[in-house]
């Protein structure tokens, strides 16, 4: 399988790493939305949120909070942003498994809220579909 | 302490509830980016991702994905992105740690890419000072 994140965890590609643990890797993303903006992955290949495990979900989020940590002191950021795709309609783009933490400085000039022109109709009908 | 959140969890306030855990309140957004876009929080109240307890962490992400299946199944979604903000420099708006699980669809119109002009001079720098 010619995955990139994979590659990054055996070795065989380069990135700059800024923790890591037995189950998981982060990573600073080679496209910054804002310095220090990294990547948090499983170090086993899981495709989104529909098939990743358990153990490692858990070990990514708590990972997640430990470095936001790191980068309000060590980078003085004043607050992150955590986002995420999972599948290609979702503007997914590697198709490893990854959460994306942003972090954010006073009047970064960063908007990290979507537009939409989304009209909900009937919030009723919704809650009883997705409780189905 | 006047938090919507928290009286939503006491059904204090009314909230279109999808899930529930012991620790967990998953209900649609009044102001959905998509049809089916709800927030996963914890019934205890923390601000952030900075000051969240690991137990609730855990159980939101699972949560998370979990709701993110029925999303896929009971919505016909082909998709989902994850959205967090902490901080108000974040864009944080609501001080009551949540997670945005946004359905998406093909050829939804939807981006959820934020657009920056942030261009990184010194990776190996950024990286030092994180791992610090």
């Amino acid at each position: 399988m010619d995955c990139i994140f994979c590659k990054i965890v055996k070795g065989e590609a380069p990135a700059k790493k800024v923790y890591e643990n037995e189950k998981v890797l982060a990573f600073l993303t080679i496209g910054p939305i804002s310095r220090g903006h990294l990547l948090v992955i499983p170090k086993k290949h899981f495709e989104n949120i529909f098939d990743i495990d358990e153990d490692y979900l858990k070990e990514i989020i708590f990972a997640t909070k430990k470095i936001s940590q790191k980068l309000k002191k060590n980078l003085k950021a004043d607050g992150v942003n955590i986002l995420h795709a999972s599948g290609k309609d979702a503007q997914q783009s590697v198709f490893h498994f990854h959460l994306h933490l942003v972090p954010r400085y006073k009047n970064d000039g960063i908007d990290t809220w979507p537009k939409s022109n989304y009209q909900e109709l009937n919030f009723e009908e919704v809650t009883n579909k997705i409780k189905e």
